[in-house]
């Protein structure tokens, strides 16, 4: 191993390969603390090549690699399950490396977090929509890795539907150069989609071409007092057929996430009179120089079950609205453990979820309370159980297998999926075999042992 | 041989294996005439469960299977290479199984024609937004083994982008059940996308969940004189800040292309007074009830090099402006043989093709006539190369070689593809080897490995 770390410093610079404990330790502890892991060392190439020889290192020595980028993934996919392996941080790997306005595209490595990409893609008069609450810290490789979706989902896709090209280190350390920017390619088979959403088990994810769009040039905003889900589901149907494409964003609060994060987050105030039981977030986006906020209003109002509405006045009170959305996380880690669920299932079952998982756990876990929110357009909800009494919340997060299989078997059962956007990684690796079908799970070990027959490449993920 | 016959016609019945001349001529000849196919038999499943049935049968005896659809394909990928495999055709194979209206997805099976697809999904109030010349006869089965583009994917994207899950018959005859209906399911490899796009090289594809959107309310449709392909570029920027997703379709049309249509189609008419060298069909969809006709003027004043310009008043002036654009590949047919091509480069550099690539071609061959048309909101030509005498036609024809080679080695070197959406097939299998990167054949060859260990899945195709 010492013959290993030598290789490794000499193939990409003594400060660049981490061993002490201090240094090494915030890149093996996952984001929300669940996961500690080992590693033999962390290292941190600056360029595809560093990191292509890095792979050619460890392929040699029959050791295995854990790739990383911001290291704020949910499932732990990027905290290592052995002791020995070595941890290839990305962040250092961080050029934009080209934008080409004309052709709406970027060109960005791993490592640039997705707040950079953003911001690149601003100053060019352009927009990159993947948005999600961790785009300060997390990576576009990390986004790609695990196809990280968002609040923009509805109109833009996930992060596979952003990407035209991507370049990646194979398992055998061999650099493939899939950089294209063409919206049309049929050259045989589509390579980047077996990368993206494969958590690093297939090879590492170095640099990618994204697509742009066009920028907004303003925002409707509203927040809506609705009666249930299902009246949420006819309204977004109805804003589509009067908006189209304008519709970009539709996100479901139930009345415990908003009063968790009154409650819990300094200036944060409730937008209508009373907090009702359901209420959606709503953004248009805005192309020509007029708003639509009246045809909105006119729409709200002729919706049943709307029972209150605020439009956004300016753009402080938009953000304000996008707050209370995004601090939901946060207000419910300040006021403790959860047992969370990310789950999605065809919309048109979105209110049938709903109602029976409430009406399963209540009966088996009297007083137990449900946070629910998240992108109802996509069939994707945040599903995030507890119980009021700390002492009764300790026992009830000792059960949560017992919590997952109501749940999950719910969702499986109404054709939806137990990791919507958050990805497999250790946490819900064992749990989906229980879902999906023997030929499925073949398939992908078959992909798996065809591109990476050593098995080397984040091993105990996904499969 | 004729055991295999038998076992075929007990799984399926016998009028459905057809082994008569007769009645196998229309199954082995490709749409242009070019390729000329053998095959011991037809077979005509009528339900997945059939078609896995037949596959069984053949990988059983080591019998090589070619899937086609509505045989509209344009580089010979449903064709036989070889003479003992057994066609499968999933023409009978055309229910629309489901259609979701609140989750926005239909289900239907491989062999229904596009053309189903589309009126099946606006009897729903809802748009599926593929649309190509052939959907009359093509299936949607074949859209997503090719992975067909046609003239939305400037806003909707290609067949994949629009395919949410498919169920296949596998290799050795397992049907893998990939029907999910979900817009976010991170758990796992995306497996859809290896079927889809492989030409039937990977299995089959007999049903597909794809998606619908909001039916527009009306269009905004220009025909629009313009100075070159880099002011049409400039001026699709200018829609696109103005307009947002609203732009729909961009199609650019050179004045060879347009005098064809205008000589040999009854009926057709140049839409403005003089035929300029350059021409953009634009539209707009709308989803509110005003439509956008004075804002499109505007913005048309307003660019540089517009020259003239006419909008639609109605549906049927819209309709002759699409059949002109339409008609293109008919008016070539008739004109005579051309040298066809399918490429596309990023948007950034069309202009830079079309010079570079008509200057190369005049050098080498005097006289040398060029259509160019296609998409180029999606940086996509059709670039079709013939003489206008029949006789030096002829000589042009037999170098094609030398003519292929100079339009694909500027495509190539302009970061481009050979073929933007028609796929390999058996026209482009060879051709492509020369511009893909030894690495990413090699990937691909290993996953065809993986998955088809026997290679009985439509060879000669693709690799």
């Amino acid at each position: 191993m010492s013959e290993l770390l030598a290789s490794l410093r000499a193939a990409i610079g003594e400060p660049n390969v981490l061993t002490d404990a201090i240094d090494t330790a915030p890149y093996l502890k996952d984001w929300r603390g669940r996961y500690q892991g080992e590693a033999l060392c962390v290292v941190r190439p600056g360029t595809t090549d560093e990191a292509a020889k890095i792979v050619q290192l460890c392929a040699a020595d029959d050791v295995a690699i854990v790739p990383q980028g911001g290291n704020t993934g949910l499932c732990g996919g990027a905290t290592p399950c052995g002791t020995g392996e070595v941890l290839i941080s990305l962040t250092r790997l961080n050029r934009v490396r080209a934008v080409d306005i004309d052709n709406n595209t970027i060109t960005v490595e791993a490592g640039c977090t997705l707040h950079a990409v953003r911001e690149a893609a601003s100053v060019a008069d352009r927009l990159f929509p993947l948005s999600i609450a961790s785009e300060g810290t997390a990576t576009i490789g990390g986004n790609l890795s695990t196809n990280a979706g968002g609040v923009q989902v509805l109109r833009y896709g996930n992060s596979r539907d952003l990407t035209l090209g991507i370049e990646a280190v194979l398992p055998n350390g061999q650099i493939w150069n899939g950089l294209r920017g063409l919206r049309k390619d049929n050259t045989g088979y589509d390579l980047k989609h077996l990368f993206i959403g494969a958590e690093g088990t297939l090879g590492l994810i170095t640099c990618a071409v994204l697509k742009l769009f066009p920028l907004p040039r303003s925002h409707t905003t509203a927040w809506v007092a609705i009666e249930s889900p299902a009246a949420a589901i006819a309204l977004l149907a109805s804003l589509r057929s009067d908006f189209g494409d304008r519709v970009t964003a539709f996100e479901i609060i139930d009345a415990t996430a908003l009063e968790l994060v009154v409650r819990h987050i300094p200036g944060s105030r409730q937008p209508l009179p009373v907090i009702p039981q359901w209420q959606v977030l709503i953004e248009l986006s805005e192309f020509s120089a007029s708003d639509s906020d009246a045809d909105v209003i006119k729409c709200l109002t002729h919706a049943s079950g709307v029972q209150d509405a605020m439009l956004a006045q300016n753009e402080t009170q938009r953000r304000a609205l996008w707050r209370l959305r995004e601090d939901i996380s946060e207000a419910q880690r300040i006021e403790g453990l959860s047992i969370k669920h990310d789950v999605s299932v065809p919309v048109s079952r979105i209110d049938e979820f709903i109602h029976k998982a409430r009406a399963e756990l209540v009966k088996n876990f009297p007083g137990i309370r449900v946070v629910c929110f998240g992108h109802i357009g996509d069939g994707n909800l945040h599903y995030n159980l507890s119980m009021p009494s700390a002492i009764e919340n300790v026992k009830l997060i000792e059960r949560d297998g017992e919590v997952n299989r109501v749940v999950h078997d719910l969702v499986n059962e109404l054709g939806g999926s137990i990791s919507a956007e958050h990805g497999l990684g250790q946490l819900k690796r064992d749990e989906i075999k229980r879902y999906k079908s023997g030929i499925e799970i073949e398939l992908m070990q078959c992909i798996k042992h065809a591109l990476d027959p050593g098995g080397l490449m984040n091993p105990g993920k996904v499969l």
